[in-house]
């Protein structure tokens, strides 16, 4: 894709010098006043008038979900009630009660020349988030960008774009209220692809873009950003059974990893089971009983009957199902799961369960991935459960911040250096 | 720009795939291991024998720069000599002394699930560097990823070809001989833009990219990679001189900070001075007869006659020297002052001159750049005299550093996460 129209282009700059202007406000606002928007918004989500508003719009896409034949899965994701309000608010004002990031002093030293050297956290700047489907992230996104002082413009689904201008309205109500720029969060309701190639071209005016959604629009965001991407990619996740784990601990943790929430990017795809492991039959079964839905190369279903086959192993293992299948693979050595994780893995979450302490170092060691589990698992690869409370989400790239992104990684740095009158020799 | 021929497309692709694997063993290596290949370059670029032969080869550049009658800064900065050999031989014996930051635990504590969580440094990977003239910057940046752990590909400036693929050969020598692979560091020697364009479209391949080098490069490096970049970008630095500032303190300061060295980023462009600084005169004298060109406004032009005209002021003042001018602005207030450095600063240093502790919190609290600098020179913003030792560079951007570009920078973490049998509820 080359250049996007003038009018396009016009569009996004004008929406960048706005969140550019509201970000000088928000970077030398007080972390109190901050709060106190968060706390209004909170509030406005759980009041009966402002939940009838929303509901209405909701219903709006909920028609046109159903007008387009949506699969049911996206439909349950786009609905909004009474308890997924209350859910949204409690988010907020758990984003509330965080330290604040920001003034965070991470070193301090006297340097050789006698200059007093402070690193300390600032708010990044102005983020550009692309997502798909779920409002909530509108209300989440938005408060994590705002507690950490930054600037944001949304740009989500068309298919929730009704409940997400609904949804936007509370909280710039929420910052006026509070005193601060309504334009620190905008949304962008035209989502032409083309609008968002002018907002990627806009590296003097955004800092960061954090794709969040399915592989082509994280793809075309790569390909085509002048402007630092975070991204939130495929998790391919893989689990080795080591030869000598406990069988209980082994079926209550694989069914977790696949099976506690399959559409979500910490669960696994791949199994990988130890050959010298004596209950492989034992294993399949149990999870094939849970739910799971088996695929596997010939030696697994010659263990087991009830595994399916893998017609096509390469564009299978490196594949995320975000469902009940999952696909296993009989190795011989630590060596050839790692090879193995290697081959099809996103570098996301793998995990191994084993009670050979060596086997696990040799495995934590060689992977390289975002996250190793040992005799626990991928599913607590999350924000929440790492005691970061909420995340803008997982990032599967190695720069700025690899694993769960919270308010501490929308900060970038600032030095300040005092000194008496010091110059360089 | 738009795709690189499929010659160039494989040629980049031969060379990710060769550092891939070369990467996979330098994660794995010990940091022994590491420092031993750079103990043993620096023993090397002492050596006669080498360093006739490097010589011999920067003969040809220097021979080649003088035919394309190469500016004299230039010239100076592409030849070597013992001292300078010697001089890249301390860089690198110093960067072998340095703590290894890979395995440093960033945090660790034991979650509510009771699964004990632990950060750690692990190299970033596979890094790519563009950059031009100065040979040393093969040896530096190089020596900085083997200490790290991770492989590059050095692509250096035509002008330099001859030097740099010698000096590659003794780093390649070095590593083979510490038993690390060849392929650790690679040099591109065709120096064709479509081939550049070719790399930065390898992301399954390289994790980094690192221009250093003029803002034609830095454009087309952010423009065309889908590789994370982390820039080094051009430094337009300012100094303002409060009302009440000593004089002393000011000249000495002004002067080194302009004029010590000045074709480097950190050096200032931009002079401010408050209108009721009543030894403004005096000053722009003194900054005359230590060497600076003055180019001003029309009321530093009034207050001293030595003082040039600035023709176009928003050109100007934006503007990167790199020689002796010095661009003055009288200005009202610490407002005014911040308000020039947002409009044309490149958030790179920035420096107050004060007595007054109040405008110099608001000074610091308001500009938004990479390091500020209160009674003392912009030129202290530089990894060694901060007390990191060699850099990659001094980054401009916001995400994953800013400022220094240290070891620690050239790795990303990963979670280890270790339970009992933990499964998510």
């Amino acid at each position: 894709m080359g250049q996007a129209s003038q009018e396009f282009v016009a569009e996004a700059a004008r929406a960048g010098r706005a969140a550019r202007h509201a970000f000088r406000i928000l970077r030398s606002s007080s972390s109190a006043m901050r709060n106190h928007a968060l706390l209004i918004l909170a509030e406005s989500l759980e009041s009966d008038s402002v939940q009838q508003n929303v509901f209405a719009e909701n219903q709006k896409d909920l028609a046109a979900a159903l007008a387009n034949d949506l699969k049911a899965s996206l439909v349950d994701r786009l609905k909004l009630d009474v308890k997924r309000m209350k859910e949204m608010a409690s988010a907020v004002r758990e984003i509330a009660q965080f330290p604040d990031p920001v003034g965070e002093v991470i070193r301090g030293r006297t340097l050789k020349s006698g200059v007093r050297m402070i690193q300390k956290r600032v708010p990044l700047g102005v983020v550009f988030t692309v997502f798909e489907s779920r409002p909530n992230v509108t209300v989440d996104i938005g408060a994590l960008c705002v507690k950490s002082g930054n600037a944001a413009i949304l740009r989500g689904g068309k298919e929730a774009i009704h409940t997400n201008i609904a949804l936007h309205s509370i909280f710039q109500d929420a910052l006026v209220k509070a005193g601060l720029p309504a334009e620190s969060i905008q949304i962008v309701t035209e989502t032409d692809r083309e609008l968002m190639l002018a907002f990627l071209h806009q590296d003097q005016l955004i800092d960061l873009v954090v794709p969040r959604g399915g592989e082509a629009l994280i793809q075309f965001t790569v390909e085509n950003s002048r402007i630092p991407v975070v991204k939130h990619d495929r998790g391919v996740c893989n689990l080795f059974v080591d030869q000598n784990a406990d069988f209980d601990l082994v079926l209550r943790v694989v069914a977790n990893a696949k099976l506690q929430r399959p559409s979500v990017c910490n669960a696994i795809e791949n199994l990988l089971v130890h050959r010298a492991y004596p209950h492989t039959k034992k294993l399949l079964m149990g999870l094939e009983q849970e739910g799971a839905i088996l695929l596997g190369d010939q030696e697994s279903r010659d263990t087991y009957e009830g595994v399916g086959e893998i017609k096509n192993p390469d564009a299978e293992y490196a594949q995320e199902y975000l469902d009940n299948r999952l696909a296993v693979k009989m190795v011989g050595s630590v060596e050839e799961a790692v090879e193995f994780i290697y081959k099809y893995g996103s570098g996301h979450s793998e995990a191994i369960l084993s009670r050979d302490v060596e086997a696990i170092d040799r495995f934590v060691a060689s992977v390289d991935s975002a996250a190793v589990f040992v005799n626990c698992s991928t599913r607590f690869h999350d924000g929440g459960q790492m005691g970061m409370g909420a995340e803008v989400g997982i990032s599967t790239g190695r720069l700025h911040v690899r694993g769960p992104m919270g308010v501490e990684h929308l900060t970038t740095t600032t030095y300040v250096m005092e000194g008496e009158g010091q110059v360089r020799l």
